[in-house]
């Protein structure tokens, strides 16, 4: 395996031999260790120091289904702080079968022409791709997929990268090839912006070769019991997508909605995963596709448009809830809009349905105004100066509109859960390397830590910091082995991760070494932090969210801020 | 003396006899000893837990001349930590005389009409002042004063402080009535707008009376000496005001000229003291005004336009600078245009002409183009994206520009100092608690730190850390008594600050005491900002400043990082 750094400046690729010290470190273990050793902390995140690294999972083209996640790591243009942020599509798979562990973009660009890294198993090359400038995700790929085959895994950013905005995302295919996949939070799209790639493509090529798994007999074994397991026990998500939460959290009262003024929303009904799956199946797409190759869940879905043609891919409860319920729309079309158009910008729906909600409570836009609201993130392919401050995201939007009521931690947008009623998501809000991000600690309802015996109430303070701690470190491990977080958490049974590790790799691990994979990846992410000025202090939700009684329920969020400042691993 | 908290939100005045643990503050070290114990610090600087404190000096209205500085202190927008900022003009004076010593103004209001503080001798009120609303500072002042009389003392916010933005500032009529000083920098504008106050009105009143003094004599004695020596020692601010420092700045190649790109600026003659002089000379302007009342120096002036009617009052160099040299502009009247539209937005025209830099780099106006950067500035009466944007100071406009190379910390842009020519005035934009910000530690050529013997070369990188520290120290003393900076740290032998406040006060404090106010402000202040989040990791200045060299001279800044860090007091 091989670690690839590609200097921006000199247009050089240097191969490294895999690193000792790596040795047992992937995906977001990856990422994270390379920025905390390399990248100044204080460093500014869209300077030439700030490095972006792109690492497969450990699990990476194994035959354990739902391992191709794919981890995108730097210093985040919105916090300040470590990030990572991880994707499906085909990328993982690929680099794994290539034996590339990871690519590190470093340095500063030389001129203001994009560039394309194209990693053909010949020569990796970086082209020059004027055609590109400011084009979409999805006229980018296309355009892409012309050259280098449909098959091409393919990473990029849309004009919103390429403005560096703190809202952009990297857009990756998916399995189909839809431009709907992202690295969604923490503006890593602007770094790659900043870094002058607008493209990273992976033809499909002959070189690829199957990862051998040491002990291939055993591990055969586990995926074809995880997958029939999972094929079982994810019936719902298959069926739906996670578009069933929309139900679920408006029924608990913790539905996003018109800038988490309310908890439930009176047009759930018309938004909600059954509206969702009948207008699909109706106009004859998706219900369930895969975003990653050999996904059984196939939680994804592909949604045509009024007139039957391809509108949008994965249309997910967070893209639904944060530009849909939270703008006060009720209208699954204009849904789908607002996120095909995000993503061909190659902005974060979440960051962004946030930001439009502070947009249309300042008046810009009335709430449940669909097309106002497209109109308004439209402004970033003109890079009119609305538009970039829209797709800068909500700390930004606020500081230029005066605005103090902010839904965010560490500069970062809260995900589609009021912490009012999701304690523990919360807590995790509030208390994660990452900031706001649901998935660095998803305490949905049900959800337990390490102690399978431990009960916790969704919206009872108690125990909502432990739990939060104990989903970190379990998502921490999760993001190392590139599973997803589907096939998480829930089986939580740290053996299971024990067993396909050692089946890939013939090492001897136990349990507890697994945990400490997790545990001392968090303890790395915070030390970055640290060093970056942003220390326990800042693992605080904003002041209104314990002051302001959510609607219906009337409750705050009231987790003991003590509980949650001492919580280390 | 009394203690005045005024509530926004039931419009109540609640007077306290003097709080004993206030009984030796004044000035800054009450607004940021009020501060550091009443405002939660992990708090939003626009929310009703944070607090506007507005304290005249120790020495204020005393016989001892330049003590009627007025110290005004909140969280600051920009910085997200504590800040001061004084100004000059009449309140601090008349606040005294009135038996005032804090005006803290607390809560959020409960309607959006702006209202304004009326501080008649009799009842203090809160009138609801539709009339001035987005009114500029000039209309404000006038018909404030038509309504309460010529003298009144008025502190008001422009259309920036109502828009809540970053830049904004807080306007004092100065000893002639006219808006132009402004407790300019951190956004503490924006703090008054999210009290929903516009105004605050002392008119002159017969209730006032002369503070006393312990021992009159002897402070009458002390002042008239103390005059003397300003008049003989100040004879150049006094004719040319600060002005004089274009010249210097430009000698020694540390002029911000076009956006900090270099160091000195063929168009200096055209803005320095002589030219700036002679302009206000033959239109018959004033070349020497007093901003507060009783001051011996009289470094403000009053500048005329073409047509020789008033156009705008105290044009001093980091004004000239920001909205000159780094604007490339090399015009007078449009460097007064800017200054009269910044003072009229109450718009800190330091972060204004610093975000200017940016814009024009950016492209939005050329640099040399004074109109065009008035047209931007004067967006901000509009309220449009644009204006807020630019109103927002460096750090947000960047954010939302997609810009890394930023001249700022902590927030807060830079003064007119190039910290890679004055390297001790680096070491305090680095290290101060309040951000970027010249007169907390003014480290201009010639001047010493404690130790009167130590000799400390402008650019050479020993021995600014410590210069720096020194001048904090004695900056922070300086605050407490309301003393300007011009009266300032030359005098630095602490005896005759020990003597005054003695005199005044009948104490027996000694040297080591005055010394001991200074650091212990300074460690109150950096205590408050750990709280929030902010520590020595944030004392550093970015990256670019060490990387490229500023031209012509081809200098870095180069002061130890180490040695910055572990500045404490």
């Amino acid at each position: 395996m091989k670690l690839i750094r590609i200097k921006v400046d000199s247009e050089e690729f240097i191969e490294h031999d895999w690193p000792r010290e790596y040795e047992r470190l992937g995906g977001r273990a990856l990422s994270s260790t390379i920025i905390s050793r390399e990248v100044p902390p204080m460093s500014h995140p869209l300077g030439e120091s700030n490095k972006l690294i792109i690492a497969p999972g450990l699990m990476a083209a194994s035959p354990v289904p739902c391992c191709n996640k794919l981890s995108i790591g730097a210093k985040s243009p919105l916090t300040g702080g470590i990030k990572e942020s991880n994707v499906g599509g085909r990328v993982a798979y690929r680099l794994a079968r290539l034996g590339i562990g990871a690519l590190v973009l470093e340095g500063a660009p030389l001129s203001s022409h994009p560039r394309a890294i194209i990693l053909s198993s010949k020569r990796p090359t970086i082209e020059r791709v004027d055609e590109l400038i400011g084009l979409g995700n999805y006229e980018t790929h296309k355009k892409l997929q012309e050259l280098y085959g449909p098959r091409a895994a393919i990473l990029s950013i849309g004009p919103a990268g390429e403005l560096k905005l703190g809202g952009a995302c990297i857009i990756s295919g998916d399995n189909d090839d839809h431009p709907g996949r992202a690295a969604g939070r923490g503006g890593l799209g602007a770094v790659m912006g900043s870094k002058g790639i607008k493209a990273i493509v992976i033809p499909h090529s002959k070189a690829e070769k199957t990862v051998p798994n040491k002990n291939q007999k055993e591990i055969k074994e586990i995926a074809k019991n995880f997958s029939e397991y999972l094929r079982k026990s994810r019936a719902i998500l298959t069926k739906y997508g996670t578009a069933g939460m929309i139900d679920l959290a408006n029924g608990v009262g913790g539905l996003p909605t018109r800038n988490y003024r309310t908890g439930t929303f009176e047009g759930v009904e018309k938004i909600n995963a059954a509206a969702l799956y009948e207008t699909i199946k109706d106009r004859g797409g998706s219900t369930s596709a895969a975003c990653t190759p050999g996904c059984p869940i196939r939680c994804s879905n592909v949604y045509l448009d009024e007139e039957k043609n391809y509108l949008t891919s994965s249309l997910e409860y967070e893209t639904m809830c944060m530009v849909g319920s939270n703008l006060g729309i009720d209208d699954l079309d204009a849904i789908a809009r607002l996120d095909r158009t995000c993503d061909d910008l190659g902005l974060d729906t979440i960051e962004t349905g946030a930001t439009l909600g502070l947009a249309m409570e300042a008046g810009l836009v009335e709430f449940g105004d669909g097309d106002g609201a497209l109109t308004l993130v439209e402004e970033v392919y003109k890079g009119t100066v609305m538009g970039r401050l829209i797709g800068s995201g909500v700390t930004t939007f606020a500081r230029v509109m005066g605005i103090e009521r902010v839904p965010q931690v560490k500069g970062q947008s809260f995900p589609a859960y009021d912490p009012r009623i999701f304690k523990g998501m919360g807590s995790t809000f509030a208390t994660s390397p990452m900031g706001a991000d649901h998935t660095a600690g998803p305490a949905i309802p049900g959800r337990k830590g390490l102690d399978p015996n431990k009960e916790i109430s969704l919206t009872d303070p108690e125990g909502q910091a432990e739990l939060s701690h104990d989903l970190q470190i379990l998502v921490a491990i999760l993001d190392q082995l590139g599973l997803c977080l589907f096939a998480g958490p829930e089986v939580r049974n740290l053996s299971f991760w024990k067993d396909i590790l050692n089946a890939r790799f013939a090492w001897d691990i136990t349990e507890d070494d697994i945990l400490e994979m997790g545990k001392s990846l968090l303890r790395t992410e915070i030390d970055f932090n640290k060093r970056a000025g942003i220390n326990e202090k800042g693992n605080k939700l904003p002041d209104w969210l314990r002051e302001e009684p959510l609607k219906p329920s009337g409750k705050v969020f009231d987790v003991d801020p003590e509980e949650l400042s001492k919580l280390d691993f």
